[in-house]
């Protein structure tokens, strides 16, 4: 916020910034599934499927201590350590660690970057093994059940049959709730957070108009910029910065910047960062490109779209959770205009009727979607909570007093 | 909406467009200024003033039946006929036209294309005198307060000194306002629509988005474009798409659209437009580019941003209107969440507090900023109404019955 940064400039260091990223991506394991293929919903068939993750804490001796995290589009496994790429701190540090709600002392947590994604796990920069180059756009389409398929194999790997809980928001909570349609019997308790059973029409247009700057932008090449020494950054970065609006509320956005100036007492008549909110979008824009591979980004952004869960069954949403003995604690807030409050009743209404255990809090924000991965203590005061009373149904030990 | 439309396949034939839309601007009459000169607010002036206009009906003989009409950021003064341009109606012809609510067998109607414009008055796309080239980003940048001391250098030349009436919805509502502010006394009555006395942070962040699509395309070439013979077509095509996101409600995406796929049964698992509303949003994109001029849109944006009338007042809105005799009509629309009535009511209080007659009405309608455009049956009764009135109080025959 405090540089003045111009996209349309000459091009940034993106080269560097992949490199670094390539370099970091194997601080995290990486699963590997040599023989074995992932069926995605496309039809094809996934070889050599890696799968990077972090986890916290340790699993107890019977295993039923494990949490799954789901992250967001341009998240990552990353949770609650130092991001190797941006050096900040892991994106939900304020809900995940040593003796916070989602407590890394008591739970066995587990997060993986996700298909399609570009911090490790198999994705369009990913190698090929049919042709030894980057993927491109010939890696298959993925769905968010592809996903949830991925991390089914992921904790099979660690040896963790069943989950206390899985968690996220935004398209993690997309996540969640394929992960109790998919695997019912795996999900002791599920809290999906300002998310949808369904993207919508505005949200697949917001989508859309992302990928079209991204495609847009002639160093994009089809896909294959990675063969061409070059990546479509300014394309990416007007992506980030409309998406970027959608995550802040209204309030929020006059709330920060109002019709403040930058670093001046009067306009320049001109077409420089003028206004302090010209400049925060601009800043979110270059840093994205430093840490996204702009295919990746169209690869998620597409999940997105084609999630509808109800679609899967006979288009009655509840019948995805049928049989479900899984607990939910549905939350949502009030000032999230991408996945509104409707969104999450829908969701609450499916469950009601399919008979499962749901709570639902909607949280009073003025900071729109972006909430969620901020500090809001009544979030906080929810998952412990929540996770306290899943995990005295799990028999697990009660948490010390704090 | 039949076709499906790729901006990122190759350029779309707007050096074609860019002919035709010079061909056609002297469809309308142009106001020229020989020797005199408009000082801006930018502290710069502006020699050879052109003004490209359109006028529906008659004046009177006391002249006093003359309203303007002012269009919003990406209209013209093609308000009640053919566009040349598009073959399309004129932009408000539910509202204007013989035995309309503005009714052109009663008022003498005027619209101009606004100061920065792509329509026959000067912008960034006319000729610099001092060069004899396009200005390109050398022209100065315009506020709202110049584009209405144009139209005023419009009505003496045409010979009007008072308006019955100022009307126009968005920006084309923002110059009404800075009509009374600035000439009250020419002013009888002003019907602002869907506006507000300042744009917001959230409106500035999306303006800025389209903007940087535009700078990012390398075809913008710092603004010189039409001297390498080429047209950011890409960049204001997703500057068009993001933006016009903003002009619908979620609702209306929704009831238009919903989620149902482009003449297919099931997603294509790829990044064409599997969404009707990834298809309707594309050819917004297609569309526009044949008839907007892309630096044109940088500057009308960034005259909307710098927009906020009561900076000129102390900070004080209702010294804006203070003293004025303006019979005020402000209306609004529920679902517009670019312009919410919330805009609008700031407006109204301003108003009371200045003691200036208004009415207020919030129109119940789900088709979000663009309800002011569309067929609005509350917006004619409440137009006609309110001209009827004004039409009375200056003394004009009344109007026959319909």
């Amino acid at each position: 916020m405090d540089r003045l940064i111009n996209i349309a400039a000459p091009p940034l260091d993106t080269e560097e910034a992949r490199a670094r990223r390539e370099a970091d991506a194997p601080h995290s394991p990486v699963a590997s599934f040599p023989g074995e293929t992932l069926r995605l919903d496309a039809g094809l068939v996934l070889h050599d499927l890696q799968i990077a993750y972090q986890t916290y804490g340790e699993p107890n001796a019977a295993r039923t201590n494990a949490i799954l995290v789901c992250h967001a589009l341009t998240g990552d496994q990353h949770v609650a350590n130092v991001n190797p790429v941006t050096g900040k701190p892991g994106w939900w540090e304020t809900l995940v660690g040593p003796g916070k709600p989602i407590d890394t002392e008591r739970f066995y947590v587990i997060c993986a970057n996700v298909l399609g994604g570009c911090m490790g796990t198999t994705g369009p920069s990913s190698t090929n093994p049919q042709t030894g180059r980057p993927y491109g756009l010939d890696m298959p389409l993925v769905t968010i059940r592809d996903m949830v398929n991925a991390q089914a194999m992921l904790l099979d790997h660690l040896g963790i049959e069943r989950l206390l809980c899985v968690a996220g928001g935004s398209m993690g909570g997309m996540q969640v709730l394929q992960w109790v349609a998919s695997y019912p019997e795996r999900v002791v308790s599920a809290l999906p957070i300002a998310t949808a059973a369904r993207h919508s029409a505005q949200n697949i247009a917001f989508h859309e108009v992302g990928r079209q700057a991204v495609m847009a932008d002639p160093d994009w090449h089809g896909g294959h910029y990675l063969q061409f020494g070059v990546t479509p950054h300014r394309g990416l970065a007007v992506a980030r910065m409309a998406a970027h609006i959608t995550y802040m509320s209204d309030q929020a956005l006059h709330r920060k910047f109002g019709r403040r100036l930058q670093d001046r007492a009067l306009p320049t008549f001109g077409f420089d960062a003028d206004f302090q909110v010209e400049s925060y979008l601009r800043h979110q824009g270059e840093s994205f490109v430093q840490r996204f591979d702009p295919n990746s980004y169209l690869y998620v952004t597409r999940a997105m779209d084609y999630f509808d869960l109800a679609a899967e069954y006979d288009g009655v949403l509840a019948n995805a959770f049928r049989g479900s003995k899984t607990r939910f604690c549905v939350v949502s807030f009030t000032s999230d205009w991408l996945f509104p409050t409707q969104d999450s009743r829908a969701i609450v209404h499916a469950l009601n009727a399919s008979g499962a255990p749901v709570s639902f809090a909607e949280i009073e924000s003025d900071k729109g979607h972006d909430a969620f991965l901020l500090d809001e203590p009544e979030l906080s005061d929810i998952t412990r909570g929540f996770l306290d009373s899943a995990a005295k149904t799990a028999g697990l030990p009660v948490a010390r007093d704090r």
